[in-house]
């Protein structure tokens, strides 16, 4: 269970939670095997697509019983890196980035949030939700004493490509944009855009455009 | 520019935000005109994929000198809903969904989130950042009441699918599915999943195995 954790597709990743929450209800109905057949039907997957994602694991189904739902759930629970917490700061406490502070549940998916900075003289020197909020010069060394490897970028978008060089410079090695900004790293930084904006605007547009076929 | 939005393929609603965020620095920076050269190179995009983007709206760029770039922005802000509020109930008011409501921002982006429902007695029948918090019984009532189309799910995920198929019958055309479970709708519910815990879970994977190139 200690092994190092491998390099998954972005697709596998993308899937894993799913069956992750899925297996959480199945345990939590006292359901002690699955098999992949009922994984597929659960999830909208196909089997082969099943086999694949669980081929990154180190787990083994056993012919006519399945996967044990308690072994399959910690192996893929582990490999997502939800089981260890990962240091982080976040960069602008308005809006967006205050309400991240507000969702405590993070935690539970491996993300301590240590500290976060800001220019606004209304927060800077207070706390969110016990987390420090910090003026934006302090914020090399507020990453190092904290050990901080993920920055969560959640300023204005004007803002936002200072910032994420900044954050690079200071030694973070993941950016989290939560920003509209296009927003380039050097090679060898983790970029991970989550485009909640872009997300309205699909829902928006689908609505709008919505003939059932 | 009141026409009618049209339907636009998933990517372009991707990278549309971008083009906005960029054009409102421009914009804030007092720039009058953009070429689409410009636009290329300031969001690494290339330029057969812009002229493919910038296809979709009503605007034309003028040789030598491109495109009008508080003409670009209304055009792009309209084409992406952004302009027009869009009524929105929430479910589940716990840690991601209370953060989602102390997000005021996401009304600049046409979501106005109407009312919030649970099952905490703690919550329910108080207001969180003056939205009112119902008890989960009332939903079908309240989604009439106040015309929403649109149902955010941040309920945990043992009950999403439970809530999703509510949500539906409750009249809703839209589900903006914030839980790390896969929910399935029937056709014609436009279903759109923001898996924060899928992104976290790329991050981590990306860097634990990061041996840049």
């Amino acid at each position: 269970m200690n092994e190092p954790r491998k390099l998954l597709p972005e697709p596998t990743l993308r899937r894993l939670p799913w069956y992750l929450a899925y297996l959480d209800m199945l345990r939590h109905d006292g359901v002690l095997n699955v098999s992949s057949t009922a994984l597929a039907k659960a999830l909208s997957i196909d089997s082969a697509q099943i086999a694949k994602d669980l081929s990154f694991l180190d787990v083994k189904g056993k012919t006519r019983i399945g996967y044990n739902v308690d072994e399959l759930r910690a192996n893929i629970y582990e490999q997502l890196g939800f089981g260890r917490l990962h240091n982080a700061v976040i960069v602008g406490v308005g809006n967006l980035g205050a309400a991240l502070l507000h969702d405590g549940g993070l935690a539970a998916y491996g993300l301590a949030i240590k500290a976060g900075f800001d220019i606004d003289p209304q927060v800077v020197n207070s706390e969110i939700c016990g987390v420090p909020i910090y003026p934006i010069n302090q914020m090399h060394d507020a990453i190092r004493r904290y050990d901080a490897t993920i920055g969560i970028l959640t300023v204005p978008s004007a803002a936002a490509q200072e910032i994420a060089d900044e954050l690079a410079a200071s030694g973070l090695k993941a950016i989290w944009n939560f920003t509209p900004t296009r927003v380039k790293v050097a090679e060898g930084i983790v970029l991970t855009n989550t485009s909640i904006y872009a997300h309205l605007a699909l829902i928006y547009n689908r609505l709008e455009n919505n003939t059932t076929p």
